[in-house]
């Protein structure tokens, strides 16, 4: 059985950035936190939407023909396949819902990415 | 595409308690909103995890062994089979992540079920 996961709890006990922790799990889907500061990499997910929640700072999504604005309380959802560039200005913290197999930079690789099976709970 | 989803504004435009509002999609699942006051009826889902964060208020979710007692920002995932009754102390705002087929209340049916089809999006 699951317990209470305080969010802010959570958050104080990381503080590295665009490197997701889980935090719990529900239907195949995993809810995660990350610290966002600067920006991450273009990528997209072919197969899976992405849930963003803001919960502290300004989280700015690029897409290739707009830019989303998150600030604490607002969501969005990159439909699948949508290309899109999270920018934190300066610093953001969110809340991520999405499926287990949710490559974090798409399987495009790089330094940042963080794979599948290395995924960490706290 | 989808725009961005402030919780607060979704939040003030629906005051009824115990009947969610859709705010969006992802994989399979709805996000939804839900204004909670007193005690929902004890039902179960035999399919679905439900994710319960609550955003303002207090939330307990009675379990048949324990009592788990929600604030703003903290979640709590209810796995499938475990039969929970909501109680708002003394009202509460929670947004919910559950698959689209999750019944309200888990089938049990009553004047407070709100069928599958009759979700309605704000």
């Amino acid at each position: 059985m699951t317990d209470v996961i305080d969010l802010k709890s959570k958050l104080a006990a990381f503080h590295d950035t665009w490197h997701p922790r889980v935090i719990g799990e529900a239907n195949g889907q995993l809810l995660k936190l990350a610290q966002c500061e600067g920006a991450l990499e273009w990528h997209s997910h072919q197969a899976e939407d992405e849930v963003f929640l803001c919960l502290e700072g300004r989280l700015v999504l690029e897409l290739r023909d707009r830019e989303v604005a998150l600030e604490a309380g607002q969501l969005f959802v990159v439909p699948r396949g949508v290309e899109h560039k999270p920018r934190a200005e300066p610093r953001a913290s969110v809340l991520l819902f999405e499926p287990k197999q949710t490559q974090h930079l798409g399987g495009a690789g790089g330094a940042r990415e963080v794979a599948v099976d290395d995924q960490e709970w706290i």
